[in-house]
C-alpha cells in the first residue's frame, strides 16, 4: 500500500544547475497528489516516470513563482495528451485571477475539468477525503497567504483476532461491534475490544510546509506526522534574514519537528546561496536526529510504523 | 567577433526528457539575443553559461505555451538578480495582455523597464539596430499571429588596401570616398574602388523561422543568410499532419533552404511523437546537403565566409 514521496525540486526563489523550483508527487495508494508546481515541474515528472495523467490533485502553498510557475505547461501538457478526467487545485484566494488568466489564454483544447477549491481556513480543515484519505490544509506564515498541507490514511478499521472469534463463538453483529471499536456486552460477560481486536496498522502521514516562518500552532497542527517536509531555506546563522523574509532557518525547521513528535524532518527549499547544503545536516540533526535533506529527484518510502 | 548560438530547446508543444520547449541565445559581437522563451529556459540558460544579465533582448515567435511560458521564469529570476538594464521583448499584440497580467500579479519588485515592440508587419522590418547589428522580423504562417527574426551584421564600411593608399598616395578624404564604397575621380584619371577597397567580411546572419507552415515570399526575406533554423516538427511522412497544424516537414525546411540559398540549414522543434529524429537528417540532405539537426545545449559558431 504505497506511501511514496517523489521530490521533484528543492530550490528556493532562484533555481540552480543543481535545484528546480519546488514540486513534490505524493502516491498514496495510487493516487496522486502534485504538491507545489515550480518551473519544469513537468520536465522533472516526465524524469520521474510518474504518470501525468494520474495526478488528481495539485495542491498549492502559495502563488509566489518559484511555486506555480510550472503550472500552466502543466495543465497544457495534460491537455495535449488527451485528460478528461478532472482534476482539483487547492490553493489560496490569490490564485483565482492567475487561473482565470489561464483559462482565458491557454485553456482552448482543454477537455478536463478544473475543479479550483479555495482555501480560507484559520486552522487544519478537511478539504478533500475518500474512503481511506483525507488532505487536509491549514495556513502557514509567510509574505502572502500561503497554505500548508497534511495527506494521511484514514484510521483503519479494528480487525478481529481469528482465535477471539473461535474462543468467544462470536456472532456477525458481535464483530462489528469489535471492528468499530467497542466492547462485545453479553448479559454474563463483556469481551474488551482491546483483547479481541486491533488496529491492522497506524495510519500514515505528511506534511508540507513551505513556506513559512515559524509559529506556535505549527507543531501542535502537524503533530505525530509520519514525515514532515519543512522549508528550511537558510542556515541557523541567516536567522535574521529568514525572518525578514518570513522564511524558517535548519533549527526552525528541526524544532518544528521535535515539537510535534515527527517520524522523520524533510527539508528542501534551498537559497541559492548555498550550492552545498550538506552543512545543514549537522545543523538539523543536533536538535531533531531523524532529519534528512531531499534532492531534486528523490523517491521517499513512507512506511508503516 | 562573437556570432554564436545557443540552443536551448529543441522540442515542440510537450517537452521530453531529451528536449526542452523552445529557446536559443544569439551572441552577436557580445550583445545577447534571445529567441523565444519555453518553460525551463532559464534552467537551459544556468546550464549553458550564459550571463542573464547581459540579455538585452527577447524576440518572441508567438504565444503558444511551448514558446513562453519560460518567460515569467526569466524576468523574475533577473529582477532577483538586481537587474537594472532595460530589455526589450519583441512579439505579435496577442502578446499585450499577457505582458499585462505578468506586470500585475508578479511585477513587484522589477526594477528595470521592459520595453515591449508590438511586432505588426506585413514583409521584413528593422525593429532594432546599433551600430553593427540589426534586428529584422517578419511574419510566418502558423496558427497565431507569429513572426520569423533576421539577426545580422550592418554592411561592413570597405577598408583601403594598404599599398593602394602608397601606390597612389591617396589624400584623407580620397581614403574616405573609397571607404564609402564610390571610386576616386581625379582630374587624370579614376581609381577604381573595385582596385583600392574591399569589404573586410561579408556580414553573418541567422534566421529563425518557427513555427510555421510553408509559404512562397519566405525563402525571399532569408535569402542569402549565413545559418537558416527552420522548424522541422515533422517528417516528410506527416506532411499532411503538419499542413493541418501549420507546421513544416523536414523536406519544407530544406526547400526553402535551398531557394533562399542559405548557407546552413538548422532545424529543431521536433515532434514528441519521435523519441529519435537521427532519420530527419537524409530527408533533409537529399534535398540541401548542409542540413543539421539541433540539440538541447548545442552551441552553433557562425563564422565568416
Amino acid at each position: 500500500m504505497n506511501f511514496t514521496l517523489n521530490v521533484l525540486g528543492t530550490a528556493s526563489a532562484l533555481p540552480t544547475t543543481e535545484r528546480y523550483p519546488s514540486a513534490q508527487v505524493l502516491n498514496v495508494r495510487g493516487r496522486l497528489f502534485m504538491i507545489d508546481c515550480g518551473e519544469g515541474a513537468q520536465i522533472q515528472l516526465r524524469k520521474s516516470g510518474v504518470s501525468f495523467l494520474r495526478i488528481e490533485h495539485i495542491c498549492l502553498s502559495h502563488i509566489h513563482g518559484d511555486h506555480i510557475f510550472g503550472l500552466f505547461g502543466l495543465l497544457s501538457t495534460m491537455a495535449m495528451l488527451g485528460r478528461t478526467a478532472p482534476i482539483n487545485i487547492y490553493a489560496p484566494k490569490s490564485f483565482a485571477p492567475i487561473l482565470e488568466f489561464f483559462k482565458t489564454r491557454f485553456g482552448e483544447g482543454i477537455l478536463y475539468d478544473i475543479n479550483y477549491v479555495v482555501l480560507e481556513m484559520t486552522s487544519p480543515e478537511v478539504v478533500y477525503e475518500n474512503r481511506n484519505v483525507e488532505l487536509l490544509a491549514f495556513p502557514l506564515n509567510h509574505r502572502v497567504e500561503t497554505f500548508g498541507y497534511i495527506i494521511r490514511e484514514k484510521m483503519p478499521q479494528f480487525n478481529v483476532h481469528k482465535d477471539a472469534i473461535a474462543k468467544y463463538d462470536l456472532t456477525l453483529s458481535e464483530i462489528g461491534t469489535l471492528k468499530r471499536g467497542e466492547d462485545v456486552v453479553r448479559e454474563d460477560m463483556v469481551i474488551a475490544n482491546s483483547e479481541a481486536a486491533y488496529r491492522p496498522y497506524n495510519p500514515r502521514s505528511y506534511a508540507y510546509c513551505s513556506d513559512t516562518a515559524p509559529f506556535p500552532e505549527l507543531a501542535q497542527w502537524v503533530k505525530g506526522v509520519s514525515v514532515l517536509y519543512h522549508e528550511a531555506t537558510f542556515p541557523a546563522e541567516m536567522s535574521e534574514m529568514a525572518a525578514k523574509t518570513f522564511h524558517s532557518t535548519t533549527l526552525d525547521a528541526a524544532n518544528c519537528a521535535k515539537e510535534a513528535g515527527a517520524g522523520r524532518l524533510l527539508v528542501g527549499h534551498y537559497s541559492s546561496r548555498y550550492p552545498s547544503v550538506d552543512f545543514y545536516l549537522d545543523e538539523l540533526r543536533s536538535v531533531f536526529p531523524e532529519s534528512y535533506l531531499t534532492r531534486d529527484m528523490d523517491v521517499v518510502e513512507i512506511s508503516f510504523e
